[in-house]
């Protein structure tokens, strides 16, 4: 090989990849981006979060139903179900070591979760990971829809009206946050309602919210369930993937400032 | 014409059209969803929000960078910048009635809107005042991408990690009020910071939360801009279209309940 083609090869294998962040949407393939669709169909290294090695990914159960096959490259990477922080980083460090290896070669990673990519996703994990590992990679972003935006619209309710104040908030952090938080919320998100489903239902039944509650499970798959009689769960064993939508009517709304203040400044003479 | 023609004839204008509330996402014509799109594309009539008779439509904007072409029957509806609710409930109900005698002659209304259908969006309205106008209209919400998960994506940073908490605010409620939502929020989105930016910029920096702060204006347009260094823009005039992403990394957290805590039941014998 001269001297050029030995150059021309070098500067080929030096091409990093970059890692994409593939927001799918919450389930159901219509609401997949068109620039998402484009990564995807484009010659990129897929990688898609599952729980276990035996256990299906969601992320690619929605880009299956949408009719894309798989590439001929892809990488499951395994995000189990724990908190253990320490057990965690090891997981999210093996998964940045698979995705640079692919980057190191010279392609483009999509990594596909379901919902957004910024919203409760375990791409932010990676990705900060992979950041540490190597600073130089480029990553980007490509926003979705979230759970709660699809919910709404499934249930024809708006999340917020002009003014109004909304609040997301993993359900267990307990009932006397949400007593609180209340004050301030038009709408109130509740995430991950499954160990504390009981307690909520009492809490909005003493507050004369359960009238302005939805119950909304799996939005966007084929078994997305919404149920507006909310009480009716009570006892119930829901699944992980389920949400609350609470409107508080009642709130006493301070003043509002609008528009554009003059902004008052001291001119030099 | 023959009794069966006539028959044909009055079924056919019988058919009430839906209204689809079509959501674009903040900017950018690749956050379109493939739902949205194939709507667009199909035999639908347009109707789209304009501030005023002369002006351009935001979401039509969207929609022309995206490439599509006008169809053959569109209409502007009128939803000025007021915030009398006389005025406002005459413009919703001109609006609603333009919509309902398209729908009236069998065609289906896509109503174009940037951001998300449900949040923050002239569509509630409208869909309110449809159903006021004929409770049996059938109406659809299209989900999208929210300007802040869109923002969110462009700066890199997560909106929410597992367990975080989300408030969404339009700034004007004033600093009173994200005081108290600080302490259970770790992220802060606000709207709408225009007339209130000064006083923020005060706030976060005697909270210490300039260095975890980020300004995004006209997310996904091509004019969009983000400033990292929040204080330097202090006395300027910025667009209506802005907002800003706060991270709260001291918030002091309570436990959280998590996974699927076992439900008594009494069993009956």
């Amino acid at each position: 090989m001269d001297r050029l083609g030995a150059e021309k090869t070098t500067m080929k294998t030096s091409r990093i990849g970059k890692l994409i962040g593939v927001s799918l949407g919450p389930g159901d393939p219509g609401l997949i981006t068109r620039r998402a669709w484009e990564v995807m169909q484009s010659d990129v290294h897929w990688a898609y979060p599952v729980r276990s090695r035996s256990s299906d990914s969601y992320a690619l159960d929605i880009v299956q139903r949408a009719g894309l096959n798989m590439p001929k490259n892809y990488s499951p990477l395994l995000f189990p179900m724990t908190h253990d922080p320490e057990k965690l980083s090891i997981y999210w460090l093996e998964a940045a070591q698979t995705v640079l290896s692919v980057l190191q070669a010279g392609r483009d990673v999509a990594f596909l979760v379901e919902g957004d990519a910024s919203t409760y996703s375990t791409f932010g994990h990676l990705a900060r990971t992979l950041s540490a590992l190597d600073a130089a990679i480029e990553v980007e972003v490509i926003p979705g829809v979230t759970s709660f935006n699809a919910a709404a619209a499934s249930v024809g309710k708006p999340l917020a009206d002009v003014d109004d104040t909304v609040v997301i908030v993993p359900a267990g952090y307990g009932i006397a946050m949400l007593e609180r938080l209340l004050d301030d919320a038009d709408t109130l998100i509740l995430l991950k309602v499954k160990p504390l489903l009981n307690d909520i239902i009492d809490f909005l039944a003493r507050r004369n919210l359960l009238a302005h509650s939805c119950f909304i499970e799996k939005t966007g798959a084929p078994e997305e369930r919404i149920v507006h009689d909310v009480a009716s769960l009570k006892g119930e064993k829901v699944n992980y993937l389920s949400l609350l939508i609470i409107k508080n009517p009642d709130r006493q709304r301070g003043e509002i400032a609008r528009g554009c203040r003059k902004v008052v400044r001291v001119e030099e003479q």
